[in-house]
C-alpha cells in the first residue's frame, strides 16, 4: 500500500514463514522487505519512513513530522490493542491455510511466544470476536470527523490499521464487522484504493455482514 | 498547555460547573473557551486548530496536516478508552471537590449521562485502577521509539493524553501508576513542561508511587 500510495513500480514475492531466512542474506527476522536498487530496507514503518525520505516530490506518507510522530502512536494501539483481540481470532485459520514444513514452524514459534496452544488460543476467539467492535471504538469515533486517519485522504497510518484487518480478511472464516459499522466503510474504501490492490486479494471471507 | 505551547500571554477565569452559561453569553455547552480578541473559539481541539492557523509562525501544535488528522485519532482514543477508565476512578472525587450547587448539578447531568449513580461508578473504581496500566499500553509501547506522542518534542496530541491524567491528578486521591513506568516518567516530562505550568495546580495526590 506504500509503495502504491508513493507511485513507485514494485515487483511482489512470495514469502512463506520458513523460507524467511533466505530473504537478503537473512538479516530480517520478518517480513516485509523491500529492494530498492542498492537498498534493502526490512520492518514495514521504516519501510515507510525510506519512501518518505527517498521520494519526498511523490504523494506524503506522513503529511509532516507530526504524522510520522503520531503514525508511531497508532502503531502501538494497533499492536497492543487490534493484533491482540485479532490474534485470538485468526490464529487457527492462519495455521490452516500453511503448508506442513510452516506449519510446524508457525505452531512452534507462536505456541512458545503465548505460552498457550494454538488450540488454546481459539478458546478466546468467540470472546474476541465479541470483544472487537469496542476496541475499534477509536477509530469508529475518529471516523465521525474525517474519512481517513490521515484527514481527508489516507497516509500510512490508514495503512496500518489496514494491514491489521487485512490480514484476518485473508486468512480467517469469521465475519468481523456489521454492515453499517463506520469502521467497516472506511475499511472498504481502503480495499479500493490504488485501483482495488487491496481487494485484488480474494478474502476468505467478507469481513462484514452483508 | 496550548497558548503555552504557542507563547501567546494569557488569562485564566476559573468557572464552576454551573457557571458556564455565563460564560461569552452561552453559546458554548462546555469549556474551555477562548477570546482573543474579537474572537471567541469552544472545544479544546477546535482551540488548538484556531490558535494554529491564527499563530502560525510559533510553535507549531500539529507540526503538519497529518499530524493534526491523527491528534483527532488521539483524542479519539483518549475519549474513548482512557476516559471511560479515568471516569469511574474520578468520579466520587471530582464531586467531593465541588461546592453545594455544583454538587447537585453535577450529580443529576452525570447521572441522566451514565445512567447510574455516581456511587455505582464509584463501585468500578478498583477495577478501573486495575484496567488503568492496560489501557495506557499503546502509550507505554510507543514511548520505547520517541518521548512524546509529536516525536522529539510535544505537540497538541501530547496535552489531549495529558489533560485527561491532569484531571485525576486534581480530583483524585488515587495512586494511578507505578513510578518507573515510562508513562508516568512521560507525564511528569509534561509536568515540567512550560515552565511547570501544569505541577504548578496542586495534585490532590501523586499520581504514581514514589
Amino acid at each position: 500500500m506504500a509503495l502504491a500510495h508513493k507511485g513507485l513500480p514494485f515487483e511482489r514475492n512470495k514469502v512463506s514463514f520458513t523460507q524467511v531466512p533466505e530473504v537478503e542474506g537473512g538479516v530480517f527476522k520478518t517480513v516485509p522487505v523491500i529492494r530498492d536498487g542498492n537498498q534493502v530496507v526490512g520492518d514495514s514503518f521504516l519501510i515507510a519512513v525510506y519512501l518518505e525520505d527517498s521520494y519526498p516530490d511523490r504523494a506524503s506518507l506522513f503529511a509532516g513530522q507530526g504524522g510520522q510522530a503520531m503514525a508511531r502512536f497508532i502503531e502501538s494501539w494497533t499492536n497492543a490493542t487490534l493484533h491482540a483481540t485479532l490474534r485470538d481470532i485468526a490464529m487457527m485459520g492462519i495455521h490452516e491455510g500453511l503448508a506442513p514444513v510452516d506449519q510446524a514452524y508457525f505452531r512452534a514459534t507462536r505456541e512458545a511466544r503465548m505460552g498457550m496452544t494454538l488450540e488454546q488460543t481459539a478458546q478466546g476467539r468467540d470472546a474476541a470476536l465479541k470483544a472487537l467492535p469496542g476496541t475499534l471504538m477509536p477509530l469508529r469515533l475518529m471516523l465521525k470527523s474525517q474519512p481517513w486517519i490521515g484527514g481527508a485522504s489516507p497516509l500510512f497510518a490508514d495503512y496500518i490499521v489496514f494491514g491489521a484487518l487485512q490480514w484476518v480478511r485473508l486468512t480467517s472464516p469469521d465475519t468481523l464487522l456489521e454492515t453499517g459499522d463506520p469502521v467497516a466503510e472506511w475499511f472498504e474504501r481502503c480495499l479500493d484504493l490504488h485501483d482495488g490492490l487491496g481487494r485484488s486479494v480474494p478474502a476468505r471471507a467478507t469481513l462484514h455482514r452483508s
